[in-house]
């Protein structure tokens, strides 16, 4: 492994021990590598909204979370600016999704991503973009 | 109070009873009225991401429970297609959130709401928008 | 007239000098103030899509010179990072559009807008918002 | 060719007839097949903002273009209900862009579609997203 994708992996395990709302989703981290997260979340009975399927908080959320490890990786502090998702599928309990984001453009001063949801029969449910600033503070000691 | 307020309250009664991860996140319903909604959400320590803030995904799941009262409450079940959320100040923990969801347009098959949250300093601290479609099913009977 | 809505006109007329392609699309600057601006566009025939009705990207790029207008009009040269909108009735040949921006947030190096177009009947088309980012440098001589 | 790909070509050779706007950018079509299109567009001089380089608007409506011909071709009128675009790197005059519309989702009712735009350099400058709804009516006689 080389060592940019080494430190991607220290800055998430650093975040993830301090997220407890990615903790409650039970967010389960995958594959980092520098500008790159994949992560894995059961859908449990907790997470419905009023019509029974998953609340639509929920698929953001993990899409948040995969967007922020993915961002905040080169230990460069990123604040999300704007952020929106597509819905494309319903999303039940007992489904398993996997989140994967991926870098669009890595800009100086702000990036972009596009997060991708899938099920656990690799439907799509969910599409998610991202935009952030880089503060250009470290997240773990240099 | 008319009768189309009477009945928004009362299919949005029906969906909060519902919807379990609402209540987990501690929403009160502050106000109902056709095709509008105010809501109330304590951040409670459980809600912080890897920064100690609260997380994305939070003030999201709160614009998006608020834009599902608004949208469905005209006893015709609506589905989010679109969704975005501009962060514009940091959420702590302690904070108490207020959320407003407005109608920008309500069309036979779609609508468009604007939800503002504003913090206890009634600082504005997230704002999202969202296009819903109109399935034409009722929620609860006739 | 205080002096930032001055230098705010001031870098407007500036833009507009060198903006050919809001010249083309017979934008009306009708009022500038700091963080603000209204202008005026009539749709003429050659603005239409393969439906006989106003492309969308003419209502767009009207946004996208208000949100421009309004931005940059602290003689800090800004840039568009994302932005996004909705269509909420159809645009005639004929009709004659006006697009405000206002300023929901100003941050030190971002910024957000929202912008919505009505027609002469003063029914509202469509609804923008863009974010930005500072570049802090000038477009006026300082 | 089969018969739907050959539809689709024929629909959008229909829009583009009567499209007098994307004439104006100039627009040309390179491929169109079911839920598909790419189209390809030269930057001219009138197409500039003050700053000098390409306009948001042109690249915007370049990219809604391709989302019509992509999203109308099933000879099923669609109507935008949501689009987004962010810019990641500048165009200039003299530039030749290339949009590619690809399918994300096709609903009953609603569809989903991300278009890319990149330059002659290969260099992605701008990435589009629409959300349409279906009205069910034909475009050419069935």
């Amino acid at each position: 492994m080389n060592e940019r994708d080494m430190q991607a992996q220290q800055v998430v395990t650093h975040m993830m021990e301090h997220d407890k709302f990615s903790q409650w989703l039970g967010i389960t981290v995958l594959e980092i590598k520098e500008g790159y997260s994949k992560i894995q979340m059961p859908i449990r009975d907790e997470m419905v909204n009023g019509f029974g399927i998953a609340h639509g908080g929920i698929a953001f959320s993990m899409a948040d979370s995969a967007f922020a490890f993915a961002c905040n990786n080169r230990n460069n502090l990123s604040v999300a600016l704007d952020t929106s998702i597509n819905f494309t599928k319903a999303v039940q309990v007992g489904d398993t999704l996997i989140a994967e984001a991926k870098e669009i453009h890595n800009g100086r001063s702000t990036g972009l991503y596009q997060i991708t949801i899938t099920n656990q029969h690799n439907e799509q449910v969910a599409h998610f973009k991202g935009t952030c600033f880089r503060t250009g503070k470290a997240l773990l000691p240099l």
